[in-house]
């Protein structure tokens, strides 16, 4: 079949919007059309070359949701019509990760994942009769996509694909980084670095299991409005305190904090993160993406001293059983997608939604098709 | 009163024996007569002159047992005859981290103990009129030492004193790191980085969790045979295989260990301790006190995938509550002690004692009074 897709055939240069062949869902695999997308900062981290691993021609996109029109042989858990959310996090169920029950990281399809093919090695995407790889698994800047069942997470029909597409990625990172990875608990303290998509939905994830001072941290002042808004308690630039920021939010929550969260990817900030945490327990999330080669330091005492440091990816989340519990959250206005999606464009205009999240002017962008 | 006690008059200089004088308990204080006391690396670190707040002159000494003789006004924990391990890590039970549940690291009498002093901002101790102060809250190398009521444990009096004296510091920290830190739980795959007696108190900590595989590392051949007396598995050399140890590693543990205890102080182990992790949910714990200024790394893929860095003071065992249940343990048979008492000394030869430390001749010399 054809579909229309916004293509990355080299790094460093905007997607081109073109026909491209597809070929069905194989065993296991089924085919889904893409109702609507954002666009992540990982996206534009592969697109502008900063990942060693990016695989070029491919259509990037993994932050997606949409309808399964057909299911290869031997799929049972969802059919044709149903309404689901692309994981670039699979969840099989039958891997040793699955089946810890501690992890979110199912292995199954791992290896043919990182290097942009579908799980039996190949790739459904051709372009003039040329391969074009797979991203994430997902590859949801294009109309269809072939993605496998374990891939897939099936969400309620009543959910807007337009905001419901944004807890492919940003909204479960950022809440289920809360609720999963560190488990925040009622009447705890929380200080969150990095105001953007990730960190506002840290925000409201602490908002939402009830903790009690809930402080931002952000250079830019303009992003106390938007913490306020799903939250935010208390906002702290750096650059307008007196004296380091590692004491400031040591006083400001009274010995420190019980959990932090670093959404900015800089190391020198996933320091100061672990560093306010409180003496005897604070825990410290890393949830960004630091740059190639950068690395984390601390004194050892800082941990002996009884703080945590952990990371977190897709917020702990496996998705085929969390995820539709967040949509669920999303419906039930537990949680607000809305207003983040300061911009809805149409596959012609996804380079503008780069531009704009370079230009720091949107929260989320979201390609409908 | 008087009391022969080990004096450090000044760093990197032999203890010296002497009479000293030593007033009696204050409201809140108990006299306890040192039976036995064990001879710690942290004493050695102090009196080498690498802790940049040791304090001199001072009584040295943290690991002791002994019986109360004499109670201060308002003691209600424990009597005249009560059989006790000092705390260095008091138990106040009311202040925040107590309280919190989530720590063992007590704050009330940080401060002054912090400055060799008892809460009151005075010292029990003077020698030719001269104050002399206390260490780490406890100063065990003194025949009779006075302690604030909330940093003894009360233990049973079937206890022999000169094995039970090990439960001060070093067995609790070990065993502690395994059971209220990491929570080793029942089948993990555990990797021990130095077999120290730290080291080999986490190896019978694992052993009687009911850890699966049981790794130890040293650089030291001779350490095998210890290590497996106490439910050691497996013994890897760094030295004499081929190749990355943490590779190494992760290849016997089919993917990395469930669990890691660094117990070498070395900051480059204790990176490979957090690697040899488990991607998904290995916890690293570092035990080790590293030298002054030195720092850890690593990348911060390390965390987002899953992997946890901690850290353990005491074992995270709340001295009043928890020290006795150890004493239970010994006694009962489920840990060792008595193979780990390597050398007995008067405190008269107690220099010899930190030689045998120096020479690695020692798992633990404990000094008898």
């Amino acid at each position: 079949m054809k579909t229309r897709a916004a293509v990355a055939f080299e790094a460093k240069k905007p997607l081109e919007i073109v026909e491209l062949d597809l070929d069905g869902p194989k065993a296991g695999e089924v085919l889904v059309e893409i109702k609507a997308t954002g666009i992540c900062h990982t996206d534009a981290y592969t697109l502008d070359g900063f990942d060693s691993e990016g695989i070029f021609p491919s259509i990037l996109g993994h932050e997606g949701a949409g309808i399964v029109r057909e299911a290869g042989s031997g799929v049972t858990s969802v059919k044709p019509g149903d309404h689901v959310i692309p994981l670039y996090t699979p969840e099989c169920r039958q891997c040793k990760s699955c089946l810890s029950g501690k992890t979110n990281l199912c292995t199954a399809i791992r290896a043919t994942q990182g290097k942009g093919l579908m799980p039996d090695g190949t790739t459904r995407f051709s372009h003039k009769g040329k391969p074009i790889f797979h991203y994430m698994g997902c590859s949801t800047f294009s109309n269809f996509t072939v993605l496998p069942e374990i891939a897939v997470a099936k969400i309620r029909e009543d959910a807007p694909f337009d905001k419901s597409c944004y807890i492919g990625c940003g909204v479960t990172t950022g809440v289920g980084a809360v609720v999963n990875t560190a488990r925040v608990t009622p009447g705890a303290n929380v200080v969150v670095f990095g105001l953007g998509g990730i960190g506002l939905n840290v925000i409201q994830g602490a908002k939402m299991v009830g903790a009690d001072k809930i402080i931002g941290v952000d250079v830019n002042d303009s992003k106390e409005e938007w913490g306020r808004r799903f939250g935010m308690t208390h906002f702290v630039n750096p650059k307008k305190i007196d004296g380091d920021i590692v004491q400031h939010l040591v006083a400001l929550t009274d010995g420190g904090a019980d959990y932090t969260f670093d959404c900015t990817g800089n190391t020198t900030v996933m320091r100061q993160a672990l560093e306010a945490c409180h003496r005897g327990w604070g825990t410290s999330v890393i949830i960004g993406v630091a740059e190639a080669g950068k690395e984390i330091s601390t004194r050892p005492f800082q941990l002996v001293t009884g703080r945590v440091w952990k990371g977190t990816a897709f917020g702990g989340a496996r998705g085929r059983t969390d995820v539709p519990k967040i949509v669920d959250w999303y419906m039930n206005g537990k949680i607000q997608i809305d207003p983040m999606i300061t911009h809805v464009l149409k596959l012609e205009e996804i380079n503008k939604g780069f531009d704009l999240m370079h230009e720091g002017k949107s929260i989320r962008s979201v390609v409908v098709f």
